[in-house]
């Protein structure tokens, strides 16, 4: 949010984006225009526009040649959708070269701007990292990634020699190189002089126009923070994406469950998902409905019943993922979405777990089944909520411990689910409850001992 | 946290301050030197390095002069007490003036510095924010109140004319004023010079230094942020400050019942609790530790116990207060405490209403008792985690309104006090559990009202 906020007042956010989506694409071998081409629910235009949006870039142009008409009308569609500030530049020229396609914006553009291809897919963080660092240079940029070994396609690729940080020569063929040209510049005015040079000299690429300024040492490689990239021209590579995208949906924070079973189903049916519209909260709340229905069935006493419960629970502790999942590959997240499924979490367990006590009750019908459904749904929140605090109180991430990844959702939820299959629920969240409450006085010794002994 | 590092990176918080604790304090008309002087539990000069400390400074010069010994044996006491790195310098020649004090640091201080008089009492708010100020200042400061009709002891104050922000003259007996010194300066080197010019001339104080540099207009007014300051030199003035600073304990953020009921008599505890050696963290135990008991005795049937469940209940409550007022009050408020606090205070909620439960289960043998008293707990967390939530995902202040004042911990515990004397204690707990989730829902649906609607 303050990021967003710095660019507002007039950082390098405030320059614009000029995404080239004039190709044909021909490597891809698809019928349609390759900045239409879906990648996880969203067109590579589309996800193009909305990585440089979460950088804080806020003015866009988009340079249109090969069947304009159809990446016209979509364009349109973008703008209305995400109300965004884009301006549609005509590059009659683009089968000379995409060095043309950059041309077609010199008379428009006076100030530095961002340039990016819209066939790359990035991890948000790159584009946004290179944001930053461009907010203070006043020479041309070029993002490089200098993990050779993680390239796809390396053959395709340009490949870059640097010294001290500037780039002395680039191209597909080099064999000396210590990069590879990551498709994200930043290019002061001085980049439309060097392409026409190129392209008087007969070669009307953008890379024909970097080779000008290189040999002026007028452009720096900025080595890449973040965990992917690829330049997505072809089918093969389409998938690749596809994956890299998926498998960035696992956090670090993930608890065991989480990230050894949980995360497999999610990301499989998000992918699905992704190419419907449906909200990210609205699959919120349908795994707060799905634990509603766990729920109902835990009011049962018989076997049948729990076992339904538990696999139940189990489902939405899956869907659970979903949301955010689809959040993050539709650029959909919201401080709002991500409020609201925390605190439906905490509902949902809350009522699955007055069921199961209620049920216990209703056999043993002995007092104790109450004071252990109390102490679990304590612990349950409780859990939670004094990471929260710490958060706010000394203003810095919770250390993540064993206790902790013990004491999560993920593996709460799969507890119940293990002792509904077990047909002892009760016994399932005794033992979830006790592990919480420890959880929470260990967090508290814990920071007390670190206190002591910094 | 954070404004503090900044100044271990060398910002203006990295200049020393200068204390001066040499005067006689002959106004006051006490047998101790000023400095020892206690006011809510520190001495004045404790108070005053602990101010200064709160702003970012961690260097300290503290000038002595009448009745040095008992003064340097009270800072020594200081330095190991607060790690505090304070340098003491004698003035032989403080019955000259005040201003002779300020000359007796010329040999060791190269650099500009902070200075106070220790027996000036400050909201910490103006000494962080006229630091914060002052730290891109490459002229002297001086801290004045613009706000004339709250000065206390305006016939003795020091008067101030001011210009475009530059002080022009200076002095108690200015007739044409519009602003009073608040006695917290921010120096260059040139005071001395102007300190020994002014002593030439036959006036040793330091406002006679001062003139000098307002003839020269090199000193700035800085018109002071924040509550309250008070020269507290009579037991008069003493008496005020004591009340000032009392009054500030009260919150914004304070329910109803905090406001009107607690907070008039925590206040009162604190200011004698603070006279001894009890750390806040001990007083958040003691009120967790009463709380424990009143859920002991509400586990009864008869009338005599829950009613004194229910008085212990809002005894807790009131002494809940202490633990944040005398950390205040003495400048150890830590992350850990305020953490601690906040949970052990969701503990003790549920363990009360645990206990109201069972025994109205004694009664009444009816399952839906435990449906109230879970309601009533899962509400009671809930209603507080949702906005340590909402304020870690939209990075804000939550909007306190109405139903928030409502389903704040100070009502709650009031309310079960009040349910205890009438002997409805399960009635009480079910209406505060309907308020809760009400809060909660409405927080929800506001929000995504207001987000509808920006």
């Amino acid at each position: 949010m303050s990021k967003k906020d710095g660019f507002k007042n007039g950082g390098t956010g405030a320059f614009p984006a000029v995404i080239l989506a004039a190709g044909k694409g021909s490597r891809m071998k698809a019928g349609i225009p390759k900045p239409l081409i879906k990648l996880l629910g969203l067109t590579l235009l589309e996800r193009a526009l909305l990585t440089c949006r979460e950088a804080g870039i806020s003015e866009f142009y988009v340079v249109v040649g090969y069947k304009k008409r159809e990446v016209l009308r979509h364009v349109k569609e973008l703008m209305k959708k995400y109300e965004l500030n884009i301006k549609v530049v005509e590059n009659p020229e683009w089968k000379k070269g995409n060095g043309t396609s950059v041309l077609a914006v010199s008379k428009q553009l006076k100030s530095p701007f961002f340039l990016l291809m819209c066939d790359h897919v990035f991890d948000p963080e790159i584009v946004e990292k290179f944001v930053e660092t461009a907010r203070f240079s006043n020479t041309c940029l070029l993002s490089v990634d200098k993990k050779i070994d993680r390239v796809v396609d390396l053959e395709e690729a340009t490949k870059v020699k640097m010294k001290d940080g500037t780039i002395i020569s680039i191209g597909k063929e080099l064999k000396d190189f210590d990069a590879v040209d990551m498709g994200l510049f930043f290019c002061q005015p001085c980049i439309f002089d060097a392409i026409k040079k190129s392209v008087e000299k007969g070669d009307a690429s953008l890379i024909g126009g970097i080779k000008i300024l290189a040999e002026k040492r007028k452009i720096k490689g900025i080595e890449a923070e973040g965990k992917f990239w690829i330049d997505a021209d072809t089918k093969k590579n389409l998938k690749i994406a596809e994956k890299l995208l998926l498998s960035d949906l696992i956090k670090d924070e993930d608890g065991y469950i989480s990230r050894y079973i949980n995360r497999k189903i999610s990301t499989k049916i998000s992918r699905v998902l992704c190419n419907f519209n449906i909200t990210p909260n609205a699959i919120t709340l349908i795994s707060f409905i799905l634990s509603i229905f766990a729920a109902f069935l835990f009011i049962h006493t018989q076997y049948i019943y729990i076992l339904l419960g538990g696999i139940i629970t189990q489902v939405a502790s899956i869907i659970d993922g979903c949301d955010g999942e689809i959040a993050r590959l539709k650029f959909q997240s919201s401080p709002f979405g991500a409020w609201l499924d925390t605190v439906l979490d905490r509902y949902a367990d809350v009522l699955i777990t007055i069921s199961i006590t209620y049920a216990c009750w209703l056999i043993y019908e002995n007092v104790i089944v109450w004071i252990i459904g109390i102490a679990a749904i304590t612990g349950f929140i409780l859990t939670s909520y004094m990471k929260k605090e710490y958060v706010l109180r000394y203003n810095k991430n919770w250390p993540d411990g064993i206790m902790d990844k013990l004491s999560k959702r993920d593996l709460r939820l799969f507890g119940i689910f293990v002792g509904a299959i077990l047909f002892y629920p009760l016994e399932a969240i005794a033992i979830l409850a006790i592990i919480s409450h420890i959880s929470i006085i260990w967090g508290f010794l814990r920071e007390k001992w670190l206190v002591n002994h910094r």
